[in-house]
């Protein structure tokens, strides 16, 4: 058993998938599939949950099989964010949510200072609020004493597949953090999952790696077995780096 | 299906695992089984195999259930390796073999001259050489001209643990070959191991990173997950990296 | 003429220093000018500046040869270093200034929320104000529209010596800022400095890397020279990557 | 002081740079007095010394300034190379030379059996050899024992400006060898060779990295800069890298 918690629910899979950039719904429910997460991630101002003249992304992607969690993409201010999030819980019930202001539409960045504010608002209202953040290890305390249930700092620029780029400033807030802390943003291949867990991290979401590989089906059970793969390695303890190489054996007691 | 073929034997594992510095035979072959190998490389030297008032390597890592892959660790000559060589196939039958013949004691990288010329040897005398090389795309040439059944170039000195450090030579060998090419030696965690895979590689051996985690049968795991996630990795092509963000999802459509 | 400008100073010298941690101000004074600073940094709430019973930073790195640049080490709010700056000013007419503003004494991060509004009070009150931050640009920005007279986001945690842990960060910074930005922290050798360089920073500022050395005053001059060449490469314009070789000449007119 | 010697010479500047790919003779001359180069290598298959109705490299870059280094730019077998050579030394009276043995004229990598052929002969025929090589500390020990006057590892693939690929390698390299150890191949820019002085080496060799820098005088100047940055660094003794932050000063002794 590894199982891990935000706010008071329990979940086996470490991996959160997105769901944009897919061919079409069919392929997302494919591939979320094939990634084993218990968690999917939905930008409620984009995603078709209601018209049902249209395709519905419940019809594929089915709310009974995954923990739907509700994010603000596409908000570039605290109060979008907010009014994005209060609609979601009235026309949903969601209340454990994804919070992502973001800074301008080129970097995708989050904007901090407003990401805590919203923060602090959406924690007074009662949301279980699940935060994108840099990785900034005192913005994620400010975050988690704002009442955060889990940090998740970038690893990279949203959508850029650059893998994690500072693996100081993620172990500095893995060490810190009481609550779970989840990379998001900037895998983008299995290694880059193995090496978020084995940071020590609770997690991984991720959308853009899965949805843009040549096949998005495989890719995803690549990210399956590579975040278990991080994971187990972290729990294990790997061997200490030498600089130097040892025999890999006592080189007595030969024929 | 997803196996590969060296010397005419099929496997569905890509990873090959060693029998030195366990704590004792048992938690080697807990090991072995948690990691899904199918082979595992056995340095004839050391391992013993016949004495039997003693513990038999062979009574633990079952021979019914793993393909012996024996090797050469622990010679520093060609002649050395040959003999060694010629002595395991007496005793045990074996022709798929893995040669190593190593500088030094300290740094215990491969003699690549004296390598070639054993290769060249051992395949006139009848046997599928699997090659312990060091990453230089030239020379792997070299041995698979000479008949070479699989290239398995180093990705840091054994033992070390530091990762694959020179991930152009590891690509450069593998568009190269027609025969197999696997990272042998310098993994030191999950991540490195799927690095290797997602170069492209048809497999993986290692020793020291599973055998000196704390918890051995854990790591074998992990790496097992690492393996898969990495070739699947490969398979499924990576998305494209972007030097710039950009958004996860079409941002028109909003509520 | 390569030179820089800040608050309306120009520059020759791209590389700032600091003064702490050398054995003494007579070291100090040596590998400041060594490092052809023209700017030095002073912790004014450390340094001696005014108790004539005690040697006097000022009688070794003379005020008349060097910029100083008071700074506020050590104060971890910002009516801390809101406090000491004012001190600072009417102590010696500095108004020229770099602030930071630490999150706590474990990693000396800054706090950028408390740093943000320190730089709105400071500029306010007439300081030109150089600001320590973290490598969040969303938060550069905003501290540009503050009014920064420069931002100086960290490489890596203060005196670690890591190296600039986030490319991607000081490029997007550099791009976007029309003041200078000099990367402040994290730095360790020469190669560092000249990285930041090359990514277009207009300067590097460094304490630790040339006071901990083992010879500063060498590792001074390595500095300086690291700089300059980091600078020129920039200016020059790289070759491109090749991710394969070609031939460094025409092969045609062999002998 | 800090001079290298080989076979006997002594220089000061430990940068060699080469005469290809420039525009034309003027700009390579430029660039040479730039680096502060007191070696220049030359591809004596390819460059003209002799035409005098054509441009002469020797009337811009000139021989009683540079020391020649003629190499063997474009010999892809031993044989080649020694030819190459012999006529060399009857052209020009050259003895101190610079072997490369190619293997492909794709990767441009060297040959190393043939090139450790080549480096016997030409010693025994009294040629001081300075030998472009893998970067396999094993192969460096054979040439060295062979009698080469230099150890010439390659960064990375000649012409791909992609930087030193395996420290390790070139580490140990340096650590084992009694003749001075050169990186020749693989600098793209300024901190590419700092690092490879910073690792102890004797010297860099690089081509394309100026030539094709979009201002070849400028980047010379960079290089210069940039080795002896590197080289003080490595000679003044970095400080420790601290993976947690440390205060830049005591916090005792506030104002």
């Amino acid at each position: 058993d590894d199982s891990w918690t935000v706010a008071g629910r329990t979940f086996n899979s470490r991996l959160i998938v997105g769901t944009g950039k897919y061919k079409d719904y069919a392929q997302n429910a494919a591939a979320a599939e094939a990634s084993g997460a218990e968690i999917v991630t939905v930008a409620v101002r984009r995603v078709n949950l209601t018209d049902k003249s249209q395709p519905l992304l419940t019809d594929y992607v089915k709310p009974d099989r995954f923990t739907y969690l509700p994010n603000t993409a596409g908000c570039f201010t605290a109060d979008d964010a907010l009014r994005t999030l209060r609609l979601a819980r009235e026309a949903g019930g969601w209340t454990l949510v994804k919070l992502e202001v973001l800074a301008d539409q080129k970097t995708l960045f989050p904007d901090v200072i407003e990401t805590i504010r919203a923060t602090e608002v959406l924690v007074k209202e009662g949301f279980d609020v699940m935060v994108y953040t840099s990785d900034d290890p005192v913005v994620a305390r400010r975050l988690e004493d704002a009442g955060a249930a889990a940090i998740m700092p970038l690893g990279a620029p949203i959508g850029s597949g650059l893998g994690i780029q500072n693996r100081v400033n993620i172990r500095l807030i893995v060490e810190q953090c009481k609550v779970p802390v989840l990379v998001d943003a900037g895998v983008g291949t299995a290694s880059d999952a193995a090496i978020a867990m084995e940071l020590g991290c609770d997690g991984v979401l991720m959308n853009t790696a899965i949805a843009e590989a040549k096949d998005p089906v495989r890719m995803a059970r690549a990210m399956k077995a590579a975040v278990e793969a991080g994971r187990d390695a972290y729990l294990a303890g790997r061997m200490p780096v030498r600089r130097y190489a040892d025999p890999s054996s006592p080189l007595a007691g030969l024929i």
